[in-house]
């Protein structure tokens, strides 16, 4: 067996954990439900089984280290999670020295959304870049930076933060405590809610939105010109301060890509020059829902270090 | 003489160039107006002219090296400036490689911002962090991004354009292109522009403004909450964004500080949960309009290496 590490990818609704190589082979994966339900307690012990079991697999000597993706506020130096709304069982519990000793091993703590990223630079979207941003578009919406090669973390671990930029000042309101933040106008959750608006529905999901655009629903078309539309605002923004040559897209509303890409790259063309002048690319990231996996094991390999 | 680099700041009416020692101390300078309405040539001619007087003054053989920081994108590989409104006899010219033939030495040509904001980095206001972000308010908004202590560059170098987020999707148009630019709403000329329409004088200097706030006046007092709340929006999806530890504003509204600041703290309390939850700071530069030319004797050394 290869040196390999382990990542694990807890959401609001599963817990994933795989065995991977160092040149990106996935060895062996573990997938089942998040035990939220059973409380923190419950779902540390299946965390801790999974990954144990992925050693027992894999060999113990070889385990470079593990790595955690999970969605919140993650503060790097006491390894806790903060304003995470689909884990408050977490909120501030030192989360990463329970698994640690659990575990008896070191694992390194990251935001899902920038382990996500840097699992597309590693061996997704991104391999041929050093520099790049992804937005991972689902309940809300995650951010992530990559620049240099490397998570881009801020003073205490909390930047990212893409969803809740502003993109209507006087827009939906957040559960952060703003009005307008991009994942209010342009995340799967938004998609649905401005769908119930224009009668689309009881309860339509993201999904059902994209298959009445199908249909030539003139209302879902709509839907995801609005969403296009505050992406733009958002990407446009993020051009201007970056200059990366690569800003990515994952998460469930991709399919709908033809619906709302092209209001959203026309608002980067008019709000960007930095978009008209230099080569930049918007892309769907290339992963799905695996990056986070991926970038966990990644981060695994670096705790080693 | 200890060992010194020059750094030269080429504006829109004033060239400045500076001898400056490793540790930060001002060896020498020379400031003059800015030759703009007699051609590129004598531009240039006037600021090797200086460069070479400081080197006579200070020791040719203990140069390090010359940095230049003007308005405009800097294209980083060619030494271009590309969409500078205020040097437009600049544009696309290889001002890099004139300047070294002009001088026989080695040349970093760099944004205005960025410069300012190495400098504040170096030996200003953000002399104790390596992460900060610097917003100069003048006709327009520059900006400069430090990260790990360098300037982001970005792919080509047109990193840090602050002044084109949008913080007004249908708001005032911008030569760029967009509309709702922050600096169409924060910068001095925007003061000047809203003064204008609350008739607060035929053509009111935002120092004009603060005047008229200090001394009462209801509708300038208005004027620098606007601005107040563009600023704030900017500096909440910033602090979102990067969580760094420091945030700095330079340039000639700053007086007004306690007009606007209220208000754009109060935006970045409503639109971060970062800042509310991270120790962030949004202060004051200390450099003054000599930011840029300490930070471009800072690249000086750089080149040299």
């Amino acid at each position: 067996m290869p040196e390999y590490s382990i990542g694990v990818d807890l959401g609001g609704t599963n817990l994933r954990a795989a065995a991977v190589s160092r040149d990106g082979e996935m060895l062996g994966k573990i997938s089942g439900a998040a035990p939220l339900s059973h409380g923190r307690a419950a779902v540390l012990e299946d965390m801790v089984a999974s990954i144990v079991k992925l050693r027992e697999q894999c060999g113990t000597g070889n385990l470079a280290g593990v790595g955690v993706a999970l969605p919140g506020f993650i503060i790097l130096e006491t390894g806790t999670v903060v304003g995470s709304n689909n884990l408050p069982e977490f909120e501030g519990i030192p989360i990463r020295d329970e698994i640690e000793k659990l575990l008896g091993a070191p694992v390194f703590l990251e935001n899902d959304a920038n382990a996500a990223a840097l699992g597309e630079k590693w061996i997704g979207a991104g391999r041929d870049v050093s520099d790049l941003v992804l937005l991972t578009l689902g309940t809300g919406i995650g951010g992530g930076i990559i620049s240099g090669g490397k998570i881009l973390h801020g003073h205490v671990g909390m930047a990212g933060e893409l969803g809740h930029m502003t993109v209507v000042p006087n827009g939906n309101p957040c559960g952060c405590g703003n009005h307008g933040c991009l994942e209010k106008h342009a995340s799967a959750s938004a998609i649905s809610a401005m769908a119930r608006l224009l009668h689309l529905g009881e309860n339509p999901t993201s999904a059902d939105v994209y298959n009445l655009a199908l249909a030539g629903n003139v209302k879902a078309k709509m839907v995801f010109e609005a969403m296009g539309e505050a992406l733009g605002i958002a990407l446009a923004g993020l051009v201007n301060i970056f200059n990366f040559p690569l800003y990515l897209l994952s998460g469930g509303p991709l399919p709908a890509w033809d619906f709302f890409a092209p209001r959203m790259l026309a608002e980067c063309e008019l709000r960007s020059f930095t978009y008209r002048n230099a080569k930049t690319r918007i892309e769907k990231a290339t992963l799905g829902n695996e990056a986070g996996l991926f970038g966990a094991a990644f981060l695994g390999f670096e705790v080693a270090k």
